[in-house]
C-alpha cells in the first residue's frame, strides 16, 4: 500500500525540482520538491527492512518514479536525487555503510543505484544532517546563522547548520547529538553501548521502556494505574496518561523532560545556536514537552547562550525526511 | 616585572605582523607575531586584576608597545591588534562585557581603546576561540578540517574550527565546552552554577578542591598520605603524588581522567573532529593524562567518530594565548 497525494505548485515547468528519497527503518518516503520547498508530490510505504535491501530498494525506486510522474516534473527540470538515511554512511561516496535500523544493508552504493535508475546525479546524507538542512532551508529556522536540529523519535538523531552551512563532521555523519551524556552511570544506551546518553532517556523507545519497567514494579505492589491497560506501551501512551494525572506516567514524563533539558543545556552552551528545532514523533506532545524543556534550558544554560537560543518545534512534520533530503539535494547537486 | 624575549625571525620587514594581546585573570601577555606564526617578540606581566581595569589596561598597552619596539615592526607592516580574553564578550563590537575572572571590568570597549593607543585596527575574540584558531593556523592542528580545542586550566574553555572556519556561535563566544554534563547531579560548577559540568571535575581548580576534600576526610581517619604536606594543594601536586603511588591522589586523578574522557566522548560524538587539541596547565602532565583519556574515548565514542578523532597536546605552550590572539588578528583584520 502506498500513501500519496499531490500538493499545490502542480509541477511548474519553469522551476527546477529534486526527487527526494527518505529511507527509514519502518517507512520509505519519496517526494518531488521544488526549489522553494513546495512539495509537488509525496508518497510513502513500509520499508519491509527484514526482506533485505533488494526488495526494499525496488519499492523505494518505484516510489520515486511514481512521485515524479505525479508531479509531472520534466526530466530537464530535474536536478537529481537527494537521499536521506540513518548512518553510518559515507555522504561523499554515496554509500550506506551499515545502518543499524536496516539490518543486512551493508556497503550499499545507493547514489550509484539511484543514478542508474533515474539517469540524473544523486547525493546521500545522514537523515539528521538532512533534517537540519531542511528546517534551515524550508522550515522553522529559515535564514538563522546557527541551527541545531534534534529528531526525538525511536532514537535521537540530529544535525547542525553552522554559519549558514550544513555541518557534516570529520566522519561525514554530522555528529550524534543523541550520544552526549545526560546521566553518568545511567542506563546503557542501545545505540552506542555507553551509559547515560540522551538517547537512553528521551527517545520514544526509552520512554516506553522506562514506563514498562516502572509498571512491572508497580504491578507487583498493586499501584500500576492507567498505563497497565496499554500493551505494548508507547511514548504517546505515557504522555497521554501523564496528562490525565497518572502518577507513574507523570514520573516517567518528568524524567524525560529533565533529560532532554539537561542535554539541550549542554548543546546550547556548546553551540550558542540562534535556534534549536525539535522534530520527531515524541515532539507531537508539543508544549507539554517544549514548555518545561525551554524553562530548564533558560534556568541552566549560560546567560549569553540561553538568551540566544530559541527552542521551537520542527515545521516538517511527516514530510520532514523528504524535505530534508530535498534540501541536501538542492545544496549539493550540480547545476547545469 | 615583565618577562620578555626576542625569538628568531627578527622582524623581517618584508612580512606583515600583528600585535597580539592576551588578557588573562592572572597574567597579561603580548607579542609581535609574523604571518607565519613566528613570535618576533614576547613579554608578560601580572594582571593585577584587583587594581581595576584602568591600571591593568595601562600595563597591557605598555607591554604592547614594548614588544613592538623589541620586534622592530615598522608601522606600515603592522596589520593591527588581535586581542584574546575570557568571555562573555562581544567580538563584533570589540567589548568585554563582564568576564568573571576580571571583576569590575564591565563594558570595556577594548578594541576602541587599542585602536586609539596604537593607531591601527583591532579585533577581539574569546580566548578559547582564539586558542582554537591559533592551534589550527600555527600549531598542532594545521590544516585539519575540524578541530576542537580545549584548554584545561583554572577553568575549562575552548573553541572550534569547523570546515576550516573559526566558529563564534550565535552569542559570539564560540561555545563553552567546559559546560557540558559529565556527572549529572554532581558537584556544583562554579563557572555556571549547574551541577556536574566538565569544568567542575577536570579543571585545575576542581582537581585541587577535590583533593583538599578527600584529604580532609583522610586526615580525620589518619590516612592522609603524601598530599598532606602540600598547602595549598595544586593540580600538579595531585599529579605528582599519584605518580608516586599515593592512593588518595591516584583516586582523584582517576576521577579527573574519567570526567575528561566522558566529556571528550560526548564532544567527539557530536563533532567528529579530525583533531582534539588539549592545552592549558593541567595538560603539562602529558601522557599521564592524554594516554588514559585517549583509551576512554576510543572505547566509548561511536565507531566512525572515534576512528576520526586524534587527541593531541597543544603546541602553543605558554605563548598559546598570544599565538591565538595573533591568529584571529590575521583572520579578521582588514588587509590594505
Amino acid at each position: 500500500m502506498t500513501h500519496h497525494h499531490r500538493a499545490g505548485g502542480e509541477g511548474d515547468a519553469a522551476r527546477q525540482a529534486v526527487l527526494a528519497l527518505d529511507i527509514g527503518g519502518t517507512k520509505l518516503a519519496a517526494g518531488a520538491v521544488a526549489e522553494d520547498g513546495t512539495l509537488l508530490s509525496f508518497a510513502s510505504c513500509p520499508t519491509g527492512a527484514r526482506e533485505g535491501p533488494e526488495a526494499a530498494l525496488g519499492r523505494l525506486f518505484e516510489l520515486g518514479e511514481k512521485v515524479l510522474a505525479d508531479a509531472d516534473v520534466p526530466i530537464g527540470r530535474l536536478l537529481g536525487t537527494g537521499i536521506g538515511c540513518g548512518g553510518p554512511l559515507d555522504p561523499y561516496a554515496g554509500v550506506l555503510i551499515a545502518p543499524p535500523h536496516l539490518p543486512g544493508w551493508t556497503q550499499i552504493p545507493i547514489t550509484d543505484l539511484a543514478r542508474e535508475r533515474y539517469g540524473v546525479p544523486a547525493v546521500l546524507d545522514n537523515d539528521g544532517t538532512a533534517g537540519a538542512a531542511g528546517e534551515w532551508r524550508f522550515g522553522a529556522g529559515r535564514g538563522v546563522r546557527h541551527l541545531l536540529y534534534l529528531t526525538v523519535s525511536t532514537g535521537i538523531g540530529g544535525g547542525l547548520v553552522l554559519d549558514g552551512r550544513t555541518f557534516r563532521g570529520g566522519a561525514g555523519n554530522g555528529g550524534e547529538p543523541g550520544h552526549i551524556t545526560v546521566r553518568s552511570d545511567g542506563r546503557v544506551c542501545k545505540g552506542c553501548g555507553r551509559r547515560g546518553c540522551l538517547e537512553a532517556y528521551a527517545s520514544g523507545t526509552s520512554i516506553a521502556e522506562r514506563a514498562e519497567e516502572a509498571l512491572a514494579e508497580a504491578r507487583a505492589s498493586g499501584t500500576a494505574g492507567v498505563l497497565a491497560a496499554h500493551q505494548p506501551l508507547t511514548a504517546a501512551d505515557v504522555d497521554a496518561a501523564a496528562r490525565q494525572g497518572d502518577p507513574l506516567a507523570a514520573r516517567v514524563w518528568a524524567e524525560t523532560v529533565e533529560a532532554l533539558g539537561s542535554g539541550l543545556t549542554s548543546l546550547v552552551n556548546l553551540f550558542e545556536p540562534e535556534m534549536v528545532v525539535l522534530g520527531g514523533g515524541v515532539t507531537r506532545s508539543g508544549e507539554r514537552l517544549l514548555g518545561p524543556v525551554r524553562r530548564l534550558v533558560a534556568a541552566q544554560a549560560m546567560g549569553p547562550a540561553a538568551r540566544t537560543a530559541r527552542i521551537v518545534r520542527a515545521a516538517g512534520g511527516d514530510t520532514a525526511g523528504v524535505l530534508g533530503a530535498a534540501a541536501v539535494g538542492l545544496e549539493r547537486l550540480p547545476r547545469s
